[in-house]
C-alpha cells in the first residue's frame, strides 16, 4: 500500500489530469470510476483496477465496519493508494465523497477491436452533448442488452468522471468506441440503421425490431446529422400526444430499446 | 417598453432572486422562463406572460431579422422589458444566452386546484432531486397525455429554471402540484398507484394499462420511499438484460408511459 501526501507528487498530478474532461484525457487511455456502486460493479465485471485510491480517512474508518471494507479486501494490496483526504478531496466529483465510500478505481480504458461486419445490435451516439444523457443512454443499452455503442465525435467524452457516474456501472457491460468516424463506421454495417423523427409517419410499434438493428441518436438540440441520416435505412416515430414536439433523447433511447426487447420476448 | 440599466432597480433585484432556485422562491408564486423554444411555447399556450425580458444587445439585433423577433410581435408594448447586457446576464442560466434569443418571460406559477377525486392519469415525484431527470420526466408525461404531476416535498423544484429549461416546453401543458404531503394527496386517488421495482416479477408488459393510473417514482439513489410504497397497489418491473440493476428514473418513466400509452392505441 503506497501513501501520497504531496501535491507535486507524479502519480497524483496524472490522477488530476484525468479528474478533468478535457479532450487530451480520453487519448490518456485511463479513466477515473468513482465511489462504492462503480467499483463494485468493476470488480465484479472487469477485475482488478490499475489503482484502488481512498482517502486517509476512509482508511481509519475502515477499521469500523465502513462500508468500503469488502471492496478494499478484494484489492490486491500492491494496487491499494491512499491519498491524504485534502488531495483526495481534488479528484473527487461526488458532493458527499464520503457517503459513496471515498474510492477511486484509477482503470483501463478499453479499447475494442471494430468488427469486420457489424451483425448485432448496437447504438449510434451521435453529437449527445449532456453527460447525463450519454450516462443514461448507456445505462439503457446495458440493460437492454445492447452491448456496443459507437460514440461519433462532438459527442460527450463517454469515460469522463460524469458520465461514468451516470452509467452506474453500464461501461464494464459494454464495448465503447470513442471518437468514431462516420466513413470509418458506415461499411462495417450490415444490420439495419434507424433514426427517430417526430415527424415520421412510422410507429417504433409497427417496426419489426426483433432483428438485430443499430439505433442513432443525434444531439439534443440538432438532432440526428445530416450525414448519418443519409445514412439510415429506417425513420421511425414514438408516437406522442398533441403539443409536445418530442421527448428528450435518454427517454426516447430507452423507450425504443425496451420496445426492442418487449418485441424479442413477447 | 420599460428599461433597465441600474442593478438596484426594485424589479430587478425581484428577478434576480428568481434566477436562483432556492426554496423561498418557489412560494414566490412567479418563475423565470429562458430561450426562444420556452417563450413560443408559453405564448401558444398560456398567452402573455408577466413581463417579457430581452437584453439591451437583442433589441438593435431585433430590427435585423432576429430570431427574437416573431415573439417581439406578440408581446404587449407594457410587458416588454429591456436590460443592460450585463443585468441581463446576471439572470440568464444559459451558457450560450444570445443563440437563444436573449428572451426571458418573468411568468405566474399555475396554482391548479386539488380535484376532489383523482380518476385521471398522473404522475407522483416522490424525492427525483435531479433538475434535468424532473424535466425530463414532465416532458415524457406531457408527450404521452398525462397531465396531472404531484411533487413530494424533496423533489427538484419544477419551477427552477433548469427544470423549466429540461422541461422543453412541457410545464405549460401539466397541471404541476407542488410540495404535496403524502396524507394530503393519498385519499384523493380513486385508480390504481403503481411503483416500479427491480426486484418485481410481475412485468409491465404484463399490467394492464389500459385504464387511468398514478405512477410514482422516488429518488435516484434511495428509490421510492417506504410511506409512498405503502401506499401503491401495483409493482411491477421493466424486464431487464442480465448484470444492470436498474435504469436511470427518467428513463424508467419514459419507458412505462410509453407502455401505457402503447396499449391504449394498440
Amino acid at each position: 500500500m503506497k501513501t501520497i501526501t504531496a501535491r507535486d507528487n507524479p502519480f497524483f498530478k496524472r490522477l488530476k489530469q484525468l479528474a478533468g474532461t478535457v479532450r487530451r484525457d480520453r487519448r490518456a487511455g485511463q479513466a477515473l470510476a468513482e465511489g462504492l456502486h462503480l467499483a463494485s460493479t468493476y470488480l465484479d465485471t472487469l477485475g482488478q483496477p490499475r489503482a484502488c485510491i481512498i482517502a486517509e480517512s476512509a482508511l481509519s474508518e475502515h477499521k469500523m465496519q465502513h462500508p468500503l471494507q469488502p471492496i478494499m479486501a478484494r484489492i490486491e494490496p500492491s494496487r491499494m493508494v491512499v491519498l491524504t483526504d485534502p488531495l483526495f478531496a481534488q479528484l473527487s466529483t461526488l458532493a458527499r465523497a464520503a457517503q459513496c465510500g471515498n474510492v477511486i478505481f484509477l482503470i483501463d480504458i478499453p479499447a475494442p477491436e471494430l468488427p469486420l461486419q457489424i451483425t448485432h445490435d448496437c447504438l449510434i451516439l451521435d453529437g449527445v452533448q449532456d453527460a447525463g444523457n450519454v450516462g443514461s443512454i448507456l445505462r439503457s443499452a446495458a440493460a437492454a442488452g445492447v452491448r456496443s455503442v459507437f460514440c461519433a465525435p462532438g459527442t460527450a467524452c463517454a469515460w469522463s468522471p460524469k458520465v461514468l457516474r451516470a452509467g452506474m456501472g453500464a461501461h464494464f457491460f459494454l464495448h465503447i468506441f470513442t471518437e468514431i468516424e462516420i466513413e470509418k463506421l458506415v461499411p462495417h454495417f450490415a444490420i439495419p440503421l434507424i433514426v427517430t423523427d417526430s415527424h415520421s409517419t412510422a410507429s417504433i410499434y409497427e417496426q419489426d425490431l426483433t432483428k438485430p438493428c443499430a439505433w442513432i441518436w443525434g444531439n439534443e438540440g440538432a438532432g440526428v446529422s445530416t450525414v448519418w441520416r443519409e445514412h439510415a435505412t429506417d425513420c421511425v416515430t414514438i408516437p406522442q400526444a398533441g403539443g409536445m414536439e418530442s421527448i428528450n433523447v435518454a427517454a426516447a433511447a430507452a423507450v425504443c430499446l425496451f420496445e426492442q426487447r418487449r418485441q424479442r420476448t413477447a
